[in-house]
C-alpha cells in the first residue's frame, strides 16, 4: 500500500503547462484515436471487467453499473468521439480593451488546471471525464470505486498509451489508488489540485463537502416538488406528476413531494392514484390528503411523518401535502427544497410567473416533468453533472464550465 | 449581548424574494435617493464617526481609514450614484432554446440571494457593498469591524430608512453585531446565506476560509513576482519594478519578488537601486544578488532567508533572486506565487508568450507594472474585490459577478 499520493499530485501539477498548450486540433485527434483504441480493445477490456465482476455479488445493485459489454464499450467510444467534436472551451477571448494609457487588457478562458473527480463504480465516468478533461486541456485525476479497479485501470492505461504514442505527457491522466486516506489527501491538496467534482451518492457528496479544502462543484441531491395549482389542467397534471415520479425514480430529478391545492384535491387525487396504482407507488400523506386517499382506498398509503418532507426518496415513493395557497406552496418549497428542480402546474400565467421567479432552484418548471433537468435534454452535449450550488455552474453543466478566466495585460513600460 | 443572529438571518432570507422582484428602475431610483440622503446628512454622519474615532488612538494605522470628512462623504455619495448608473446584472437572458418536444428552455441571470460581507474598519465598504447588492437585487448582510460600529450603524440606518420610505423591505440590508461568535454563525449559515465575501487583511481571509461552510469568494493576498529577462529594456524594466514596489506598497498588487536573469544582473541592479535608494526600499537578496548589491554598497540590504520568498511584504521591502533561465523563473513562480499578478519584462515576443501562457495567475503582465490589477484600472466600474480563486470570479470582479444562473423551463404537459 502506498504511503501517500504526493508524487502523483506533483506530476499532475507539472503536467498542467503542457496540457494547456495542446492545440485544439491535437486534442480532437487524440480523442478520435482513443475512440478507435477502445473499439480495438474490446476483449482486453471485457477480460479486466470480468475480474471486477467476479468480486461482486450479481444481485448487488451496482453490478449492472459495473458491467461492460461489447455494445457498452462501443457506446463509450462513440461518446468520446462526440466529445472530440465539441468546441474547445479554452482559449476563448472574453473581452479586450485598449486603455488610454496604451495597455491592452484581455480576458480569456483557460483550463482550470488539475481536475479531480471522485466517483463510484461506473466505468463510463472514467472514460467520459478523461475525455472531457482532455478536450478542455485539463489534467485529470480519477478516483473511482475499488469495485471497479481492474476495469478503470485498463481503461486509463489504454488512454495513457495513446497519449504516450503521440508525445503527449501521459501524466495528464492518472487513476489514483482507492484507499480512503488518499481521498482525504486529494481533497486537501490545495497546492496541487484546482477543483474537485464528486459524482455519485449523497453520502459520497457529503463526505467530499465535509472534508474538501480544494474548491468543489457539488452535484447534489434533488428534493423535487411539484405544485398542482387549483387552476391546473388536472389530467395533464396527473400525467406530469406520475412521469416525474415513475419514469426513473432512482435519479436526482425525480419527484419527491406533490403539493396540491386544497380546493382541487378531491378531484385531482383520484386521477393521480390511477396512474400510481399499477406501479405501486407508496404515498406518505399529510393528514388532509391521508383522509381523502383512505376514502379512495389507495392501498400503498402511510401517514407522513415530518421527515417525509424534504426527503429524497430515489424509489417509487413520494410524499403528498395539501396547501391552501400559492404562498403556502412557496414557503414549503423554500423550507424543504434542495434547490435542484421545482415545478408548478397551472393554467394561470400570473401564478406561473410568480412561482418561477420566487422559487430559488437551479431549474424551475411550468407544466412539464422535472425529469428533463439533464445536460443532454437541455442540449448541452456531454454532461458533467447537475450543480446545486450557485457559484460558477448551476444546474446541468458541461465542458464549458471546465475553464476559468485569466487576464492578459500587455504593455510597453506602463506604470501607475 | 445577543444570544445568536438566527432572527437576522431568517429575515434576510425572507427578504430575497422581494429583493429579486425589484425593477431595474426602482433599484436605480433608490440609489439616487441614497446618494442624496448621504449628502443631506453629513453632520449626523460625522457626529457618529467622531464617537468611533474617539475610541481609537490617532496614531493607529486604521485611524485614517475610519476617518470620514465632508469630502469623503460626498465621494461616497458620488460612488453610489455611479453604481446607480451601472447596468443591472440580473434578469439577463443567457440562452434560449425551443426543444423539438416544444419545451422552452431559457437560462437567465438572477441575484445570488443573501450576500454576506465581512470587513474591517472602512466605512466606504459599508456603503459600496450595500449599493452593489441593491443594484443587483441581493440581500446584504454586513459585518464590519467593531471599531467602526457607530459609523456603520448610522450609514446602514440611513439606507434602511430610504428603503422603508419607498415601501421596500429594509431587511434587505442589515448590520450584524460584531461579536466573533456571530461571525462563525454567519459563516456556517448555509440555510440562510448564499455567499460570503471577506474584504480585508490576510488574517481575516484565512479565518473565513478556515471556518466557512457557506461558499466564499476569496479576495486574497498577492505574492507578486516580476521577472526581468535578459532581453529586457533595462531602464524600462527598472522603472516598472520600482513602480510596482513603491507606488503603493500596502496593497495586494504591489511587487514582492524580483527575479533577474543572471546574465544582465550586473547591469540591471545598479539602475534599479538608484530608484529604490531614495525610498529606502529594503532588499532581501539571494546569495548571488547579495554579492552584487554589496559591491554596489546598497545600504538597505539583507541576506534573504527562505521565508523571504513567497512572502507578501505590504511595505517598502522586497526580495531579489537571480535565475539562469526563463524556466527557472517559471518554476520559482509556480512554487511561490499566490496566483494574483505576475509579470515578465522582455523584448522577446516568444518568451513573453511562453511566460503569459505558462504562469497560472489571475493576471499576467508583459512590460507593465502589476499595480494595474484593479477593477477601476481594468474598466469594470465599482470593484468588489480581486479574486484569487478560479471558480465564478477571477482577478478584479465587480457587480456582474453578484448573480448566478437559473434555468426556466416552460412546457405544456411534456413528459419524459
Amino acid at each position: 500500500m502506498k504511503e501517500n499520493i504526493e508524487e502523483e499530485l506533483k506530476v499532475a501539477k507539472a503536467a498542467t503547462v503542457g496540457a494547456k498548450l495542446l492545440s485544439n486540433e491535437l486534442k480532437r485527434d487524440l480523442l478520435y484515436k482513443i475512440a478507435a483504441e477502445l473499439k480495438g480493445n474490446v476483449e482486453n477490456i471485457l477480460h479486466e471487467n470480468k475480474k471486477d465482476l467476479e468480486r461482486m455479488d450479481a444481485a448487488d445493485s451496482r453490478y449492472d453499473r459495473l458491467l461492460l459489454t461489447e455494445q457498452r464499450i462501443i457506446a463509450l467510444a462513440d461518446s468520446v468521439q462526440a466529445i472530440a467534436d465539441l468546441d474547445d472551451p479554452a482559449n476563448k477571448l472574453l473581452s479586450s480593451k485598449l486603455l488610454d494609457n496604451g495597455l491592452l487588457v484581455e480576458k480569456k478562458t483557460v483550463p482550470l488546471g488539475v481536475v479531480g473527480v471522485i466517483y463510484e463504480s461506473r466505468p463510463n465516468v472514467t472514460v467520459d471525464v478523461a475525455a472531457l478533461c482532455l478536450r478542455s486541456g485539463n489534467v485529470c485525476l480519477l478516483r473511482g470505486g475499488s469495485d471497479a479497479w481492474f476495469t478503470n485501470n485498463v481503461l486509463v492505461e489504454l488512454l495513457r498509451s495513446v497519449y504516450s504514442k503521440h508525445a503527449v505527457n501521459p501524466d495528464m491522466l492518472q487513476l489514483l489508488p482507492t484507499e480512503r486516506k488518499h481521498v482525504t489527501e486529494l481533497l486537501t491538496a490545495t497546492k496541487f489540485v484546482d477543483i474537485i467534482i464528486p459524482r455519485g451518492s449523497q453520502s459520497l457528496i457529503d463526505f467530499v463537502r465535509e472534508n474538501a479544502k480544494v474548491p468543489v462543484i457539488e452535484t447534489g441531491a434533488g428534493v423535487c416538488h411539484t405544485y398542482v395549482d387549483k387552476h391546473a389542467d388536472l389530467p395533464k397534471a396527473a400525467k406530469i406528476v406520475a412521469n416525474a415520479k415513475i419514469s426513473r425514480p432512482s435519479v436526482c430529478n425525480a419527484l419527491d413531494t406533490v403539493l396540491v391545492d386544497q380546493a382541487i384535491a378531491e378531484s385531482f387525487l383520484p386521477i393521480l392514484i390511477e396512474l400510481f396504482h399499477e406501479q405501486q407507488v407508496r404515498i406518505y400523506a399529510d393528514d388532509s390528503s391521508y383522509e381523502i386517499l383512505t376514502m379512495l382506498q389507495y392501498p400503498y398509503l402511510e401517514k407522513a411523518s415530518p421527515e417525509d418532507f424534504g426527503r429524497e426518496f430515489l424509489s417509487l415513493q413520494c410524499s403528498i401535502k395539501l396547501v391552501d395557497t400559492l404562498d403556502d406552496a412557496l414557503i414549503h418549497i423554500a423550507n424543504y427544497s434542495s434547490k435542484h428542480s421545482e415545478c408548478i402546474i397551472s393554467e394561470d400565467a400570473e401564478k406561473i410567473a410568480i412561482f418561477m421567479e420566487a422559487v430559488d432552484a437551479a431549474a424551475v418548471y411550468a407544466n412539464a416533468s422535472t425529469r428533463f433537468t439533464d445536460g443532454g435534454e437541455f442540449g448541452l452535449g456531454a454532461e458533467i453533472g447537475i450543480s446545486t450550488q450557485k457559484l460558477h455552474a448551476r444546474g446541468p453543466f458541461a465542458l464549458e464550465k471546465l475553464v476559468t478566466e485569466k487576464w492578459y495585460v500587455t504593455g510597453n513600460g506602463q506604470i501607475r
